[in-house]
């Protein structure tokens, strides 16, 4: 009932703030045998932390996991998994206006509001640290998934008004947008560097593509595969929305153009983005999400206090112009853990 | 693990095939003293039900409901509450061709690869029909919210590529379309009426908004209340998308144009949509998902049969033009259920 | 978190009160694909039924099944099966003392304690009809557990004082008691014949045991084999305690008689009753639960009524002297659903 | 479905094998605003830890507690609190032997047969040690429930067939059997010593006192608060039965002398141990559990290696004599665990 575990037979349970001990996750329910290195899940989380680029925050941080349980003799056990990611000594200090007034774009004032209380260094709780958790334990997803014979791969489709026009994989991780064309993402850029002079940030769209599901996964009626996508996705802070396939643009189709039609050679189109009735068709599964602009800018906003007397606040400090090259790996994360765990579950229903 | 249950704390389960002896639900957690009638809950399957306008479909069921456990001298008891609707005798030789081929957009091919097999009378497990549960579920808990000084409002605001231009609540309830435009709804239904000559369909886009929600409700950090709400929504069949407040518009804005800043009066703007973190702030939460074309369309489309040979497919029968509606107050049972359960978790939280 | 579900991947939920409209259950998770006859389920309902003997109520129920949903072609589908039982018109009139008095031993009182309100007809929801819902789903799971070549069977050991010496699985259905030595039996019977006229009742003991199951069901550290039986057993009404293999008896054992040895043939005692570290050995699973007196005595008893007046009451009505004999196949039902879970929950695991 | 979770609004994950590189737990769903401290939890830790008297085992561990997240300025968050205690270096060649044998009594065989491979350093996962983190995790229960103004209270009732006759609650954390009589005490002791040079161990009876809970907790008709216990207490290593109030003495007594009459003052008695129909009566919560040998044990015994061949084994080592007084801390931390979980659950229902 309360919200830090995620998943039924592979579950995870993420803890942590930024600015406490340490932040990680305990992954139950990973199929034994599994040969798994702290290099596997290393090489993950390296794609999500700062520092990797001019777009990105440029804190450096080691952010280095250990790997505490759940592991013998380099397989995994079957029994749970601690994954944790000790933080770096802060100086409280730093937050000192945060504490006394709420962050436009921030949960500042919700996490408030819910505990009656919050942790005001960093984020908390709701900082996109909690996110490192979700990317050690869909690294191991990802080794079970590719023994299965699927590939998760997410990109940068839009961001900041700029739409990628071609798509080619090989791209994605040489750009700092990991975007899946290489003039658009130079644009892109561009475009985030004049942002970070005007102290503002950039929204964006990432896309996912996975391949290699059989046709069957999905547990109707409520648990219907791109529900539960939906749900780990939106369960990611700043993504506010998903569609799968034709999404929102089937709203202007009729159905006869909608449908997919089926031949001997499969389906003839994928409007449906490889997921009918809630269960995998076999088509390659796509789907797409909106990532709003970083909350945090330095341009002066308007906001109050904690005694509810108006202010004006700029979040100081090293941010992300624009979250979509960072969030890239936890979408691929969360669609890692959402797919190894109704695999689980369909192998249960048959049993 | 099997997929028919939702909620956590205010719990509902489905059950039944369109065809088969009956759906319904069984509803685990409602507070106990609601005053509640099957009256309640049959004045929301009657918005549900086929038969109400040229738009949806010309079939006339009673879809009558029966309560038969958990209320006793007209109160909930706080233990489990079974509401059935009998399924009126169907002929099966109907469902004769469906048997034996794969109807485009429908889910009979996952459904048989899932299972190995599947009721093939009508949608089976996949029919619209199985969300009547889901109504009579939400209708206890839109009780109970009304209580809690909570409205939940789902509307059309889009349909056939034809968009609502204004917003007058006390027009939905007064045109087939459930539009919130007046004359939006009516270029709706003539474009209804033109596609249902041509054997086709279309979809739409519904929109739902919820005042009265305090701020604190939702659990992060996976079951954010916007995540809980797009995995509800996304389990109704024929919705393949979500967004929140600005939504996918999001990604053409900047961080200074999408935060919504604060002041004395409260939030300045509401492009969060009513969450921020995963937690209400306050505001109106508002949403919108796309709706899929109907896929049951008596146009000629190419498909295959359980031998694998191309076939033509034509789905006679009467059918909606535009499920847009009829999914309305199945978008508002869905709210209503994930918002109950929110309410509880919180409570549970904090007590 | 309502407590109406029990189970994760083989998943029942039941519903209903005495007096109410019906009682049932709805199961989610049944393996598709399993022939299933309304005479299946209806069969093991009828050993749990009042009036099958002068030890039981003399009442007579017809208690007839009705599976309304999750079949198809004789097959179950694998969606959710709804079982249904109608009750009979009862004459309320016969409960206005109830109405205004806890019965000792009963849950009258606690009830109106938790949720503010009881349904004083008959029992409510915590009547022992209710686990009519538990022997139906419990006749599916049993279905499945004899295709994994698994058989559960219990019986009383003990009542009245009265302990049963040998141990014969033929005659346990051919006796009243469900006992397995048929001169024990008679002894129960005949003092169960004096304490009916005596307007009084009597506890007893009943043993389970299960063959046929594989080493390596059982999910530690919490869902021990061993902790979710008890947990099932103990959600039974009137079963107070449980224990496995030696039990209680263990707490007078040294390490070295009670440690189960090991030799090529398998181990060479049973004192873990099958199951070690939470997961079974591949020995027989053996468990004994205590079984209370039946509360509903006709004896003059002292209680307090709503206005906290004390007063005498005496439960007037056709009771069972041992509730034992029908407790029988409730166990075995609760058994079932307990391993048909752990068979897929050990098949998610490894998958 | 992995076993590694439990309770539902106060929720419990444990990690960790005996020598890998930790052990603890993630609590999530404590109420914000609790003040806590690590000696708060270090406390409990400390009556579980081994090395306190001659009972138990001479090894020393310091099994220091770390609090690494969901603490703020002294007081609870509401958000997940990661408890954990590292291990120290241990000399894996110390199990050389075991690697090859299966050890009687132990989850040896059944872990391979689960997982097809086991940690056999210590007992891996199946190690007493994984109970840190429940006594953990207890802890903070523990604090919560002082403010709900319950009381926890187990000790050792009975052990190598010597059973208390006084109960004085002032010797228990007195003596080193932790039992509530000192003459019974004493005799144990002595008792222990000789099994000791015998190199054998001896098994017990622990019994708990839960005061303070006032009427109607409890969630039916499965998480009956007495099913709940059950399951919480048999979920602990070792413990192989429970009995609440009269428990299988019910098996022996008639109604009239079951059932616990009610007068103005309240209960006249409490055969029903506090819970009937599965919700607390407001009486003393009371139940038995029987906890077995240690299976440790210096004696040789028959078992069978790897390859199936027959073999002798002693299990070296500085094993508990008696595991009792170690298991009482554990016996109320799940008690703990459990009636928050409840107090929770029940708040979420009458919300």
């Amino acid at each position: 009932m309360p919200g830090s575990s995620f998943g039924h037979a592979f579950r995870v349970t993420t803890f942590g703030e930024s600015h406490g001990g340490a932040v990680g996750v305990v992954l139950d329910g990973a199929r034994p045998g599994v040969p798994i290195t702290t290099e596997d899940i290393q090489q993950q989380l390296d794609r999500r932390k700062p520092g990797q680029s001019d777009v990105g925050t440029p804190r450096k941080e080691p952010d280095k996991v250990n790997l505490l349980s759940g592991v013998f003799e380099g397989e995994t056990t079957g029994t749970p998994m601690l994954m944790i990611l000790y933080n770096a000594d802060a100086d409280p200090s730093a937050y000192d206006e945060i504490k006394m007034m709420f962050r436009p774009g921030h949960a500042d004032y919700t996490y408030l509001k819910k505990y009656g209380r919050r942790d005001w260094r960093g984020s908390g709780r709701a900082s996109g640290r909690e996110t490192a958790g979700r990317v050690a334990a869909g690294a191991v997803a990802r080794k079970i998934l590719a023994q299965r014979g699927v590939q998760v791969l997410a990109y940068t489709i839009a961001a900041g008004g700029i739409r990628c026009q071609t798509f080619d994989a090989a791209v994605i991780e040489q750009n700092p947008m990991r975007a899946c064309d290489l003039e658009a993402a130079s644009a892109m850029t561009q475009y985030a560097a004049k942002l970070k002079e005007e102290q503002d940030s950039m929204g964006g769209i990432v896309e996912c593509r996975i391949t290699g599901v059989p046709a069957g996964l999905g547990e109707p009626v409520f648990d219907k595969l791109d529900a539960e996508l939906a749900h780990g996705m939106l369960s990611i802070g700043s993504i506010k929305g998903i569609e799968f396939g034709a999404g929102f643009t089937a709203a202007e189709m009729t159905g006869s153009r909608h449908n997919d039609e089926m031949a001997q050679v499969g389906f003839l189109s994928n409007n449906s983005g490889g997921i009918i009735g809630g269960i995998t068709t076999g088509e390659e599964i796509m789907f797409r999400v909106p990532v709003k602009p970083t909350s945090s800018i330095a341009k002066p906003q308007q906001t109050v206090d904690l005694n509810g007397s108006e202010r004006m606040i700029r979040t100081e400090g090293r941010h992300d112009t624009c979250i979509c090259p960072r969030i890239v790996p936890v979408v691929e994360a969360m669609a890692c853990i959402v797919l190894e765990d109704h695999f689980k579950r369909h192998a249960a229903l048959i049993a």
